[in-house]
């Protein structure tokens, strides 16, 4: 559903302001940081809203309880559920706007600016994460969507943080697509991002820190 | 109330933002998230803010308690005054913008890709209700208004979602009305989209998934 | 400090945005909301939030308790302060923008459908602010500044629906402004909409409708 | 991280807005509101969310217990990281934008209104964060974030309000940035608005004055 929110609505932008790239990006994070803060809300229960390879690595990495084994198992699966998710929904978003539903998206995107880009937007959500998950739920909708809603304009990469919704978004030929020739350099920028804020957080957060 | 908000601020922004319809729709789409999301709060305590024939429905089908008979009359009564309340509110805001009070919309809108927005749009909606009814009102009204606000924008038709509201819009023929021709389609992808959100939530909150 | 934040950013969107009055009311409505819900937020503890002699006079007419005459030399002395303030923030709006601090408006703005425009805008912001108050001042804060953000777009009047501001509005001569000859009018809606919002909620939240 | 958002969002938004200084201004100041309310969100359980030293001097100001000299010396600490981090940030948005890092603002500034602005700017931030933090951290990063979200629109110079933000984008040539020669008079008029703001609020919320 992220990946239909995200395309979809990236579909629709560029349909109706053709214009204007600017006013384009912000019909298109307004739609994607209120869809994502709603799934949170409504799938958090589940299975904690793990929309995200990153998150669910930090998640892993972070644990301390669960056998090693089970734990690992699990973010496999997530993992394959991710980018599983991420791929159909791209595929649903092209149909519900009367497109080839199967495209390969042509924009390359690899700048050393837009590698920065990544590394600091995937640092920031797994930093805004950790720190939101202290508060509950409603809050972790409020404080991760509101982050992307942000991070889409004050990164240069437009933030993509989420190797599940990369690979999803190779297949929508619109300006919130990704040439394939792309795609593992942004991967790799957000796992180094999600390390360092999560290391960052870690040391921030450390017993005694918190006042 | 709804329908006012919806065409009234469809109508304003048609008025004030000519040139880019990317531009108008997020006037339109702001505005309707915001008004949805001060009715339900305002209203709820009052009837539960039922204001979509598709959202009672659900309640119908998943209600356990109180005698069938009334539940069903009940389930009538709601959708004759949603299906008024949403004619009368369309006559008021043509009159409010000093327009003809009667009006027939000429947008036909029946494309594949529609249907299938309308149907994950209902779909999602009774989702993300079920869902945000367990955090309390508050959680709600700002669930269901935020999720309107993304939805109107990543599904491709629109996200009209209610088969009241999209009786109402068959009277303004301004970019928020729909064609009489396009009604019966809609209406229909409306209740299949309900029926599966239903399904969907049914399954994943069944007692002991939630953790 | 309503006012210096209405007109204000009303003078900033119509010198940043000449081309398109949509975009210029979406950046003024935007501004405007939120500052109305920081205001709320912030003042609610020393005086009740009043900024509104509609609203101040909702409260006298459903006060149960207190003496009668302390009670209306205080609406008396809240819509006396309420207008001061008004006419003095939209000064000070004018010379924050290196513009002549007093001026008069040119903006008639009497129509019929504008009229009932305000009758629904000040009956919609008694009944929000009257079903919110129950909720706290939070959700009033948000709750009013919402309401105030969709109505400026679903009225057709720009939702002023405050006699005091409306006041305020005479003495700039920018697209917020208001021309004095459309004042009284326009109060006087104002006041029957206030009226009309009081009487609805009091027949929806009689004791014993609540549930 | 707070200029990054700032200089940063103000770049994308020069860079895909270029015909339209309000739109660009729209997407810089919910970028910016977005972001300040997620900063504050996280980090306010480490230092307080102090990334403003008149915030920090108010607080020093106000502050009642603990020995003088271990609280100036945290008042320095805080003023040299706020501006030292300030600076970094800015010069990291530059070089994510693949800019040169190290640029000099162009922008001059002074006018008497815009003085007036960040005063008032200055005066509302304090009065706000005072008012807000008696209602726990969630309402004062939403009441924050909001008021900034506004005050760039209503005040006439783009509501700076923060000295050590004032001197980061002094490194960044584009609309965000301000010239140094500006910066010295903005600073002064920012200390200013802080101390108005800390006098109002100690007025109005002294013991008894509550209600």
């Amino acid at each position: 559903m992220l990946a239909v929110v995200v395309v979809g609505s990236g579909i629709a932008a560029e349909q109706l302001s053709p214009a204007d790239p600017g006013l384009r990006l912000l019909e298109n994070s307004t739609a994607s940081a209120f869809g994502l803060g709603v799934l949170i809300l409504a799938f958090a229960p589940i299975s904690g809203a793990h929309f995200n390879p990153v998150v669910s690595l930090a998640d892993w990495l972070a644990a301390r309880r669960g056998r090693a084994g089970a734990r690992t198992r699990q973010l496999i699966a997530y993992i394959g559920a991710q980018c599983g998710g991420a791929v159909f929904g791209a595929l649903l978003a092209n149909a519900m706007f009367d497109r080839a539903a199967l495209q390969i998206a042509g924009q390359h995107r690899v700048t050393g600016g837009h590698l920065l880009g990544e590394i600091l937007a995937a640092a920031g959500l797994i930093a805004v994460g950790l720190a939101a998950a202290r508060h509950g739920r409603g809050v972790s909708a409020l404080a991760v969507s509101t982050y992307l809603g942000s991070a889409i304009w004050f990164t240069s990469s437009g933030s993509f943080a989420n190797p599940a919704l990369t690979l999803g978004r190779m297949f929508s030929d619109s300006f919130t697509g990704i040439a394939p020739a792309s795609v593992p350099a942004f991967v790799l920028a957000q796992i180094l991002g999600g390390l360092a804020g999560l290391s960052l957080m870690t040391l921030l957060y450390r017993p005694g820190a918190d006042r």
